[in-house]
């Protein structure tokens, strides 16, 4: 047969996959800790199964049917009020909000809405993995900001500026940040606003970890001086609610992103799970959310966080890192132990998961700076397997011979 | 700020839009009788819903967690085992089978990964209202094939041969189809298949209606002599188990287009709705479907569509249409009646949504064949309403000014 399209060939499957296959491997032994994934691990919330339940013995018909491409009503409503309450910023349901297949559809149809080819976009390095392949798919062309340990993983202005021309049509931030856990500092995010406004730019503020903080505060990038009409925020109930597979994300945006988010979507997906949109309307109306949070999910992950953080400083006191102080992972400077090893971090990763059966995720494949470093997911492992599994790390980073 | 990219101008909102707007119109009031809509009316399958609650109340976070972009492994085998039972066509569930995101996904990714800039795609006229608009987004060119309500809406081979070359990359086939209820004639899918081997294209088979029929076999067209490695097979559960809001679609497909849908997939949506996959299972494994279909689905629908052709026949006896075979709707000609009126179809519909409160489908939102035309869903209504509608739909016609 005839080759695919050109699309196809030129994006990299690669690092997915490969993440994709350790999870997999991870899942289905119970031998292999598992620092791979991204998931949640938390107990759902238990009103919000109860909602599932009511809905589908109360309305299947309707909790199971076609909704518009924008989504119901009043869960734009409730995402609205919740921008309000958190953000204190106001958005308007009916024109300024869409709801999407997961966060992923948002950045993707949001990219697919803005980008004509060869338009630059602005992301960090290390960054999401999936950014630079959506970029890619709609033509775009990513300029990397570098971020390193040594600052934190705070993007410089500096660089930043050095990047900003009349050819950046978007920049993309995530914070708190996958995979490096920092939350943006609020200079960085005011220096991104005014260069915004200088050079008439959109922002992408991917916010999807925007409630797993365990120290400071999360910027609300919308809120900052200026910075509302340049701003698409994106949010999702896979973390804040536990329910990653049900594939439900927002995006509040001025109008003109909105319509064309709709339009991409309309095509692409036609909507989002209607079950899950109905339900999630009683999460964030319900009183559910912020007990949920504040009980459950933050000290169930922060007190996981804290062993993985102890458990590194004792067994590979030579690896440089930062207390993640939001999201899900520890991103891990590893150059001195792969040094003395003679691996690079992907041999690593897979030395160590054949040797040792602990999975972990090899830096480069979050872009060129990344190389040397593993990504540690906190959130997925019971606590005396987080300490076996870093205690398995050390011993194979001070064994011989690989 | 900046415009937005190009493709989000290029492609048209207006027909869905206004096809949102009389679906929510009609929603809502339940005093508009409502011939606009697609969705299945019918309950849905007890033993579904069990097992939706069963799943919720054992292991919710695995039934809410990520999932493969392609699915769970048990759904895929599932998927090729319910072709292999109906179809007589194996496919091999690891490398041939992908989810996605509804059938709507399933195609768009498919483009997405076949079409290079300029490629040219068979489709019919009057045809699905989202395929051209996908086609765009892929950057191909949709060349349509004229199908009149004279030939029972069935292609023919002569126009099919005039319109194929070596520029052709993909012809797309929907059958029953959507909008005209008729099924493929099988002397058509052989010359597509001969056409497809001779020129070296894919055809993309949408078979969501596969098991909505009522009279005469669906033509499965991967199993005609050659057609294996050409086609690209497309199935949903939306319409097979009445659940089209949780967006479950399938593709059935030689490994290359698979492969290039997972890429599109990972980064457009990463996985679909994990809830929806684990309880389908039960419906594909558990005895569920058929019984479902026999018992409950064909005898519902078929009685609403033989009571709307009863109704057609006595109020618009002028209007030309054919007795729909398969799918959901009736596709008639109504230009002797607009004729008349002095209306094109487009303010024939928005008059009749506002003087008789029934709501249709304008033709020409499904191809310029289709101006004239109105799509009538019969799926939706109760009988009574069925009869009710048409009646109006006579009154309208037959009224003396408009």
């Amino acid at each position: 047969m005839r080759p695919l399209a050109h699309r196809v060939s030129r994006i990299h499957v690669s690092p997915i996959r490969r993440v994709a296959r350790l999870f997999d491997e991870a899942r289905e032994r119970s031998d292999i800790i598992s620092f791979a994934g991204g998931a949640p691990s938390v107990s759902l919330p238990q009103g919000l199964l109860d909602e599932f339940a009511r809905l589908l013995s109360t309305d299947p018909l309707r909790s199971c049917g076609y909704t518009g491409t924008r989504g119901i009503p009043q869960l734009r409503e409730a995402i609205a009020a919740d921008m309000e309450k958190y953000g204190k910023v106001h958005y308007d349901s009916n024109t300024e909000v869409i709801l999407s297949t997961g966060g992923t559809e948002a950045i993707s149809s949001i990219l697919m809405s803005i980008l004509n080819p060869g338009d630059e976009v602005i992301v960090t390095d290390p960054t999401y993995l999936g950014y630079r392949e959506m970029i890619e798919l709609a033509e775009g062309r990513p300029e990397m900001i570098p971020v390193k340990v040594e600052e934190g993983y705070q993007p410089s202005v500096e660089n930043l500026k050095g990047l900003v021309s009349n050819k950046t049509k978007v920049a993309i931030i995530i914070s708190p940040d996958n995979p490096t856990g920092r939350i943006v500092s609020e200079a960085f995010a005011k220096a991104l606003v005014d260069l915004a406004e200088d050079y008439d730019f959109w922002i992408i503020s991917d916010e999807v970890y925007k409630h797993i903080i365990y120290e400071g505060e999360h910027v609300w990038m919308s809120r900052l001086p200026g910075a509302r009409e340049h701003t698409i925020t994106v949010g999702s109930f896979s973390k804040e609610a536990s329910i990653p597979g049900l594939r439900l994300g927002y995006t509040l945006a001025p109008e003109e992103v909105i319509n064309g988010m709709e339009k991409i979507q309309q095509y692409s997906t036609l909507a989002p799970d209607s079950l899950a949109q109905f339900a999630l309307v009683k999460f964030l109306d319900g009183n559910l959310k912020e007990p949920y949070l504040r009980e459950i999910v933050i000290p169930f992950y922060l007190k996981k966080r804290n062993v993985m953080g102890r458990m590194l400083q004792a067994h590979l006191p030579e690896a440089k890192t930062i207390t993640p102080p939001g999201a899900f992972y520890y991103f891990v400077d590893m150059r001195y132990y792969l040094a003395r090893l003679g691996l690079d971090e992907e041999e690593f990763a897979s030395q160590l998961l054949e040797e040792k059966g602990v999975a972990v995720i090899p830096g480069r494949f979050f872009g060129d700076n990344g190389v040397g470093h593993v990504r540690l997911t906190f959130v997925s492992e019971p606590e005396e397997r987080i300490e076996d599994g870093i205690r398995k790390i050390g011993e194979f980073t001070s064994s011989a011979k690989h």
